[in-house]
């Protein structure tokens, strides 16, 4: 052991986050205790700060420290419009583009019956409960694109059916600025199938 | 402002750590929030705890929460042979090789007039306080490769004439397994010039 116990349990600690290795774990541990132990005890009182006090947005599930997030919080938003997604990193990819103001429902993951997530643990009922008692006009599910994300996005399409509600997948099909041949078979297929009408 | 305020503190603070961007910022801030709370308190905890407790050795500046470290602490190694070294990164590169047995001294930067760095900043009169206390048989001066680090490396050797200990510098040429055609050519200058009688 090069260093000493507290800056290897630091180091250890680090490891923790996604995509920190040993090395980078090594070079921050250095760096805050070096050059920017003001920026360490940010980080310290941050993390500890924000563990204390973020929950799930009651409404949608959004991270936030209020009962509702901003998005739901916000009059400029549609609420009648719903976009199901599978994780808040997705609803940062999605508020990027600029492109929807409707408000969101974040599932939490996807359904797997073989890990034992099913509609509880996604808060399913809770989003069931939310069609019932608002006025929504459509659920736009932009569940990921993988077998689990596409059964996820089935099931909420056979809830919502009951309750008679507009429901929408976001569309497949080649990536913008692709070139064809990279592109794998079953993406093609699904571009062919859902060709639109140009003239 | 996708995120709620404690969030977006989180998010905020992660940037400061090196080589930590707002997308792998946002990426960490999520992940200990919402899947590794008890990941997040160990890390905020043993920031506090480093900070609070790391220094540097009294003899070679490594950091320790010790007096000294525990390469200064250690019997095993040869205490007579001091290898110079620009920060503590490096001894984690030369501790690597486990090639080298003696101890070290981390002048935490190196000589620039230009940036009010002098011999003092560097704790120069410490490594001489050293040279003139204990039986020094040999000062390897591993300073980097660059102009600052060849400046350090000879001002610290025009010290250690005066005490008349035996001062190297590391070798610089052609580094292993490397293709000739892709060296600059400083160092296939210095590869000449240093070469070594095969037979």
């Amino acid at each position: 052991m090069i260093f000493s116990q507290a800056i290897e349990n630091l180091i250890n600690s680090l490891i923790q986050l996604p995509g920190v290795g040993k090395k980078s774990a090594t070079r921050m541990a250095l760096t805050l205790l070096q050059t920017k132990q003001t920026a360490g005890e940010a980080i310290a009182n941050s993390i500890l700060q924000a563990i204390d006090t973020v929950q799930n947005c009651q409404q949608c599930n959004i991270l936030t420290e209020n009962p509702l997030c901003n998005i739901c919080q916000s009059q400029k938003r549609n609420h009648e419009i719903i976009c199901v997604v599978e994780s808040s990193t997705d609803v940062i990819a999605i508020e990027q583009t600029s492109n929807f103001n409707g408000v969101y429902f974040v599932l939490q993951g996807h359904l797997s019956p073989i890990d034992g997530i099913g509609p509880d643990e996604l808060s399913i009922p809770k989003l069931q409960q939310r069609i019932t008692d608002n006025n929504i006009k459509e659920i736009i599910l932009a569940t990921n694109s993988t077998i689990e994300g596409e059964t996820t996005a089935h099931y909420i399409a056979t809830m919502a059916q009951q309750y008679n509600i507009h429901t929408t997948r976001i569309a497949h099909g080649i990536p913008i600025g692709s070139e064809l041949e990279y592109i794998d078979q079953n993406t093609i297929v699904q571009a062919f199938n859902n060709r639109a009408t140009l003239a």
